[in-house]
């Protein structure tokens, strides 16, 4: 009676705190609670259902399908998606706890600066968990929005464990407007400063210079903060500082929705949101680290990788749009990023 | 008086021959008419020319917009671009004659067998010429068609100067249509035929490993011939099947799209084109060399080589089609790759 009583509360806890159960199991993650692992698996579960939770209650006839998945090779996750509702387009939210080995290729994508691992014939074992989602709204007049904290932990042929944090924040705009760009940053400068007032300059720079689509000379978006291979000054301090910018995710980006999701838009705006999704997708397939690491790992679920594209997205040859028009106006932006925030 | 009149005959020429003038210019072409490179650049213009007046009569409400352009580094391109008209969504047929010097990185990139080069300082000067085509149509009934045939030249750091072509020809149906990729395939196979009846089913094979999507395990459609880094057994002979190949764009292709230019379709088969479109974005992004060397080459033109992106495209988490139903008879196809001519 005792066990089955547990097993309710816990069934009640997982309800009202998660999207699903997590996939290294409740009752494993508070047997080893004090591990930076486990704790990070409930951080990104929980930034997960907070995300999940804000977004549905401002779409009210739509609702997240949820969807656990297990790697043959390791591990699973929960990806969490609202499709084609009225205030978004598609909106995905995706837990993944793998691990297994990764080949030297896969190893050298993962980290961004050069560090040499030692592997044991090959093979490395590694352990990587993230919340990563991209929020695409139908307004034009509503940024898009993506965000992503991970942990790392890969072991060498001595035994050695290397572990990093990484992630950021960003936004996509169609439209410019600076009164959201300054809210959006500030919120993600206060979250940065309380550990280290050197954070957020740094990172603001690193989004900017990350989100380049070389072959256009522009940004994917406004920025936002964008680290990696981020091991110091303690596992710690950086899973605290990772642990804030998680929770600056819902007040940086939902005001922003409650406040034009219901502007009126016209067909050439709509026009205009089309052809910059296209931008978001060259971006993501051309470029992102991540999704590259993403396809090359055996075994990854390519449904929750490729969940970053847009529902829909549109390519004209040539297209220009003329001088001082509003269109011009964010790709100036994008061509030469701002400091909103002094 | 005499100048005057050569120079209204060659205008004419120009005007019924080409799209626009040649990028080596005229004069220049017949001064070295015996090269090979002043035959593949006559070649490419006559395709393109071809190519663009067979698709414009089908369409008759729409034009193909004309831009000749420069690159800084040496050469240049014309780019046929026919734009949301009646039958088509988007048809491009680019024609491109540069020269310069390549960086190592981008000569790796050109090359599929990894053929070592040898580089005087790291840099080799090089000659790239082609024609290049998607043809995305509006009704899901007929299927887009892809080709793209080239010339290069490369001279290593001893003077000699190793050449080679490469091209191919491949469909891409939203819905499979059987007697449409037999005649396809036939009017290829008859092609190939005339050279050496080992290239036909040797570059059917190249063509379906090549178009490989690998993290869905389908090929981007039903294929066609493709090949690359051909130099044997003479320049002369190879010359002579590549323009066998691209005399065989046509008759392969426009009696397809006459035939289902005016089926009726539901939005239901629309939505398959529109994810179907998806796919090939993904393809051309994240595999087509052709376009990463594109990217990679310095001052290359971004808008010709992305004019092979479809004008909308469609990504939806989780689509499955239900079994036995038209899409699924594609995917099928398009995952076990089916010998059209026997």
């Amino acid at each position: 009676a005792l066990a089955a009583a547990r097993e309710d509360e816990e069934e009640k806890e997982l309800r009202q705190r998660f999207m699903a159960p997590p996939v290294s199991g409740l009752r494993e993650l508070r047997r080893r609670r004090r591990e930076l692992r486990s704790r990070m698996e409930l951080l990104i579960m929980e930034t997960q259902a907070e995300v999940c939770r804000a977004l549905a209650a401002l779409d009210p006839g739509a609702s997240f399908a949820v969807d656990s998945w297990e790697r043959k090779e390791g591990g699973g996750g929960i990806s969490c998606v609202l499709q084609d509702g009225e205030v978004f387009e598609k909106a995905g939210v995706n837990v993944s706890v793998v691990s297994g080995h990764l080949s030297e290729e896969a190893a050298r994508q993962m980290r961004s600066r050069g560090k040499s691992l030692r592997a044991k014939d090959g093979k490395l074992p590694f352990c990587a968990m993230g919340v990563s989602s991209v929020i695409h709204p139908k307004n034009p007049h509503v940024p898009t929005m993506h965000f992503n904290y991970r942990y790392f932990e890969i072991e060498e042929a001595d035994g050695t464990i290397q572990w990093w944090f990484g992630g950021g924040t960003d936004l996509t705009p169609t439209y410019l407007n600076e009164e959201d760009a300054v809210h959006f940053h500030k919120t993600l400068k206060e979250a940065c400063d309380k550990h280290d007032l050197k954070l957020y300059p740094k990172y603001k720079k690193w989004c900017d210079d990350y989100f380049y689509i070389k072959h256009r000379g522009e940004r994917r978006g406004i920025g936002g903060i964008f680290f990696d291979d981020m091991d110091s000054p303690s596992k710690e301090e950086v899973f605290q500082f990772v642990k804030s910018c998680a929770k600056a995710v819902v007040p940086c980006y939902i005001p922003i929705v409650k406040k034009h999701c219901h502007d009126p838009f016209t067909p050439e705006e709509k026009l205009w949101q089309q052809l910059r999704r296209g931008r978001y997708v060259e971006f993501n397939l051309l470029y992102d680290r991540g999704t590259k690491f993403g396809l090359l790992t055996p075994g990854s679920r390519i449904e929750s990788i490729l969940m970053s594209l847009p529902l829909t997205a549109r390519w004209e040859y040539m297209h220009n749009p003329p001088e001082s028009s509003k269109e011009a106006e964010i790709l100036e932006v994008l061509r030469n990023p701002k400091d909103w925030v002094h």
